[in-house]
């Protein structure tokens, strides 16, 4: 598999797109940016698993970090992708092929960009966060990660999304003593008790802070709920996951502190803690950049890699063509101009 | 395998709990029981299945049917059973070989009871209501079945326990919008929803009515709920079941309007429903039955075969030895004087 990377962005993407790569199914296509940027002169390549980074060593005073992931979630009939009137339909057109094919479009064609680049493609974003690509590179090769700004291609409908909002996973288990339901009264039922946990829940007020300018909102919410032993016994167990998305003025342990407060007197186990970022718009290369695209930016609420590279000292935003809501879904899809506009204004500049 | 129905009804019990009998499993049990009826002249025997019916034909003015079932629940390393300060430990030694092996003494040593007699040894129930032996003769032989009063030799502390409590379950479903759970307010978390039906159930009195002079003591109970898709999703459904035990004067219609009318606005699936029995204890057999075993009534609460004579127009009640609180545990265990006084009282009442 040969990639043209100087020709059309948008044949690009779909050469991309056809490459099957669910989460864990990375290598053809990792092969293959790998093989077409080993064939470009001005960068010098580095592969670890199915990640790939490229760099430029121009000696420029700021270096970018231009990072996408190359897994897609599992295919649902929907490859390979079709065009119809200028729009690709099918897995991986959002999320985010297209973004993949901007990147590797700037590495073939601007050989002499004004901040020095360093293209980081990586597998296993779409799955548990132990398992990220991006994640082993922070942790094996953050020196492969270094740089003064980083832009994550997910799509962001080619609008700035700033940082990210952190999340949060606990379970809450509440107890309860068995009896036969035919005489409830010797027993204490664990699901009538949780509904002491949902009643927090429904009355929480969650907050929408303002961070570095940007209006982020937060929630709260039970994501899953299990109780019961047989139809004829009174649960002795009832837990509730809950799912907390905080703002980035919050760290997670506060993030932690907040919810043990919150839910004091139940047994909490936390379960998944990922700290979001800040959005870093006082950085002079991201305020550069921002104005460069068109200056308009939204908070991100998602949790998104930016994280790691929050993680690193490294301020990230995410700009990518696509929208976000279409991501996962069976009938996802991509304006073919959203991907031309987002590499124009790369391009422009980068130039 | 050859029952000895004459000897000691406590060695009786042993070997009716050594034969493994699980329900699915109660062939070996039945063709012991119904060799060791059919070598009796004075009984006719008859057989359905693992269901083996013996009856008197003495023309006596009422007969009176007694019925244990054959089967257990699965067996915990508590086969063979141990006998140790005359105390029997193992499974059914509680739910009910004592009962059992009452009734099978009874029918060889009485061949001239003062009512005719018709004992019902049966399969399949401690497993779904619709495999019941019982159920099975109610159905295909109900005239096997004729009687004047019912005794059903479950577990009941050997004082006697007059009718019994209805039993339904209900599934509540409710609705949700599935989100992203970083977006939660684009979605409608259907966990949270099903906060008020657990409102409704932490706040519900459940009714403690007399019926034909005995206190019966209803309970409306979560049983099981389940509801979540992912760990970054809304949750667009959350399930309930209920389980509500109603006293007898409630029939089962009633019972599903009063739920309806309790859990009026949500979608609720009525999956089981076992109306109640009556005590019956103002028929003159049932009163005398009473007074010979020593006067002691209470309220069966939880829901026993006493119901399906109850359908046939029989009155009937529970009374056997054993704590039916141990019924289903592991350490299930049953004084061997409970067995022998049940005997000698039922001997004295039909002698």
């Amino acid at each position: 598999m040969t990639l043209d990377l100087t020709g059309d962005v948008v044949a690009l993407t779909r050469t991309l797109c056809d490459i099957p790569s669910v989460s864990g199914d990375e290598k053809a296509i990792a092969d293959a940016v790998e093989s077409a940027l080993r064939a470009l002169d001005h960068l010098e390549v580095l592969r670890d698993g199915d990640a790939v980074v490229a760099r430029t060593s121009l000696g420029r005073p700021s270096r970018v970090v231009l990072a996408g992931h190359l897994d897609t979630v599992p295919i649902k009939d929907n490859l390979p992708i079709k065009i119809n009137d200028d729009i690709l339909y099918g897995r991986g057109t959002v999320d985010m092929k297209g973004g993949v094919a901007v990147m590797l479009q700037i590495a073939a064609t601007l050989p002499e960009p004004r901040h020095d680049l360093t293209f980081v493609f990586y597998d296993h974003e779409e799955v548990a966060s132990r398992l990220s690509g991006l994640g082993r590179l922070v942790r094996e090769h953050p020196d492969w990660l270094a740089g003064d700004f980083a832009i994550l291609g997910e799509p962001s409908n080619a609008s700035v999304e700033g940082g990210c909002q952190g999340t949060m996973r606990i379970q809450i288990t509440v107890p309860g003593v068995a009896a036969h339901s035919a005489r409830s009264w010797r027993g204490v039922n664990a699901i009538h008790g949780a509904g002491a946990v949902l009643d927090l829940l429904r009355a929480y007020e969650p907050r929408q802070p303002i961070v570095d300018g940007l209006q982020y909102r937060e929630g709260l919410n039970a994501v899953k709920v299990e109780g019961g032993i047989a139809g004829n016994v009174i649960p002795d167990e009832c837990r509730v996951w809950v799912n907390y998305r905080f703002a980035p003025d919050r760290s997670g342990e506060e993030a932690e502190a907040h919810l043990r407060e919150l839910f004091a007197g139940f047994e909490i186990e936390v379960q998944d803690l990922a700290p979001g970022a800040r959005p870093g718009l006082d950085q002079p290369a991201a305020r550069e950049f921002v104005e460069a695209v068109g200056g308009v930016v939204e908070a991100k609420l998602g949790w998104t890699d930016v994280a790691r590279f929050a993680q690193l000292g490294i301020p990230a935003v995410n700009y990518g063509p696509g929208d976000p809501l279409l991501a996962h879904t069976d009938n996802e899809f991509c304006p073919a101009q959203d991907i031309r506009d987002s590499l124009a204004k790369l391009l422009k500049w980068l130039g």
